[in-house]
């Protein structure tokens, strides 16, 4: 597997950064979290004057061989083709917020059970018409694993290149918040049955059900250990291939803006093969999945909104976007004490 | 005083919008607090086709006559004109946002205890040089009281007839949180103890005084009892401006994004004044001031950003629009099912 170098931020910048947003004109810390994202930037970019420029979400779509029989996924499986030609003509969720903020949007078939062709305005790296279904065996090869995590990769590199510093993750797949559970169940230690919650819109029983499926499937894996083998037997090729993007975005020390339950299970696959990722992510939202609050927790993670959202595709990463823009206006824009002639002698 | 004919919005449109919101190419009710407001604002304009136009946030400043002592407020009472020429200037915090999302600011001067002469781009309608110390007498008379009231109201009058059906509300005014836990203590009959945080910045010895000071107060207008008498005691001549121009800008059907602490005491007179105000509020953000979170469990608000904030100036209100204008797009800008041709069966 592709190894990457990912530094963690120098954090001698931070007490710079601290005292250059106390001098703003306002109560020492009264914006808060905003404040935080500020240093946050400021650290990551080592600069007292940090800069977003051409953010970009990257959405990956791919297929889940579980999702053939419907037995986790309360809509059909061809949604997930049918909501890669929406996004492609501009009529989703995130389309919306996208066009609203101006983030560049990059659509990806990472394995979708379809043959898109030609369609203009796609990023073919189709590795296989869906994953196999890990009721059987693994849900991918080692071989198909690292081309995923490589694919991954090469497109953050890409997006970097064309002069992206701040990157969001979507995803689209049919099945993957069971993906999800699953990665989050085998690497942290949790039961299944903590991990799994409604998805797209299961009811109760729906949901009792796909608790049992998911528990033969880590009953019929249990050896499997290695990040790379769990990433392998669990993930989706949409989330093998954010982990790899998430890996590559880290080592070249963009800002990554991590979106819901199902990116949060990527990065916590990337954070398994190098822990210092971490280091460069912004939360932007809490997912309406119970499964994300835990894996929240465990990275600490406190998201800039908590709106209920459970539609996937990178939409809170782009509705958060504008906050992040904020937070760096407050360090650029925001007047001094002294050049605005106010007092600042606390009494 | 004034009075104000409030009509609260027809329900019957909540069904069909709904339908509508629901035929989009997502999980119903996915994107949860988003569609909420989408109803909400479609529900105020009796429209499937909502729209924001000129979104507005107005800021009116005035000085209390308890700060003089400086014994409820950690800064000193001087920053409340310095801080009005900086918003002036373009330097604040209500500035840097209101730029970020092309929101309109103007900047009142209420009863600042300063003269700004020919200060151009600043609204004029001072009452007087400050407020009363409530510790000795009403912060104001009834005539003032009264004026604020009008006042208020022609100034969001005059923003409505302009074209806006979206207004935010700031303030500035040292001492204006202790005008509020006032308000807040009396209106709901909570004991002025557990409505008294730390302002702009004390620290637990100072709020200790501030409690102790505000309870002195509290006894000494036991009898006072009409929401116009609490309002013309306690009120800051900013605070009883912006009750006004919330009562105006609900007669006129606006939507009114409510900021923090000391918006929602506002709101809170204002609703006492006349209850259906509140059928046309979204709440901005939850502020780091404690009583906060009482004043908004008692209208069942829920906030869309809880960041910590405890700046004030409107900045909640102007952090939160964009995602108050998601979610109008939302209905309007998102594909259908028949539409995108994307399966909406669930199984």
């Amino acid at each position: 597997m592709k190894t990457f170098k990912i530094q963690s931020p120098d954090q001698a910048i931070v007490a710079p950064l601290t005292q250059k947003i106390n001098k703003k004109t306002k109560p020492v810390g009264s914006l808060a979290d905003l404040e935080d994202i500020a240093i946050k930037i400021g650290t990551i970019q080592q600069t007292l004057f940090p800069k977003l420029s051409k953010p970009t979400i990257v959405l990956f779509a791919a297929d889940h061989g579980i999702a053939e029989d419907n037995v986790v996924n309360p809509n059909p499986q061809e949604v997930t083709w049918q909501m890669v030609y929406n996004f492609i003509k501009g009529g989703a969720g995130i389309n919306v917020f996208t066009n609203q903020h101006n983030i560049d949007l990059k659509i990806v078939d990472s394995g979708v059970k379809y043959d898109f062709e030609n369609c203009e305005g796609l990023i073919h790296e189709k590795i296989a018409l869906g994953t196999q279904n890990y009721l059987h065996g693994p849900a991918m090869t080692k071989e198909q694993c690292d081309t995923c995590i490589e694919k991954g990769a090469e497109i953050a590199a890409n997006i970097h290149a064309k002069g992206s510093n701040i990157i969001g993750f979507g995803e689209m797949g049919i099945g993957n918040t069971s993906s999800s559970s699953l990665l989050m169940s085998k690497f942290l230690d949790i039961p299944i049955e903590d991990c799994v919650g409604k998805g797209a819109g299961l009811h109760n029983v729906g949901v009792q059900n796909k608790k049992k499926v998911l528990r033969a499937v880590i009953d019929r894996h249990s050896l499997v250990s290695s990040p790379e083998e769990v990433l392998q037997t669990f993930g989706g090729f949409e989330i093998a291939m954010i982990a790899g993007a998430i890996l590559q975005a880290a080592e070249l020390k963009m800002i990554l803006l991590i979106d819901g339950f199902i990116i949060t299970a990527a990065l916590l696959a990337a954070s398994k093969i190098n822990p210092a990722v971490v280091d460069y992510c912004i939360f932007s939202h809490t997912s309406g999945e119970p499964g994300h609050q835990k894996l929240l927790e465990y990275f600490k993670g406190k998201p800039l909104l908590n709106l209920g959202l459970r539609l996937g595709e990178g939409t809170g990463a782009a509705i958060a976007y504008p906050l992040v823009q904020s937070a760096v206006n407050i360090v650029n824009n925001l007047s001094s004490f002294d050049h605005a002639n106010v007092n600042d002698k606390v009494n």
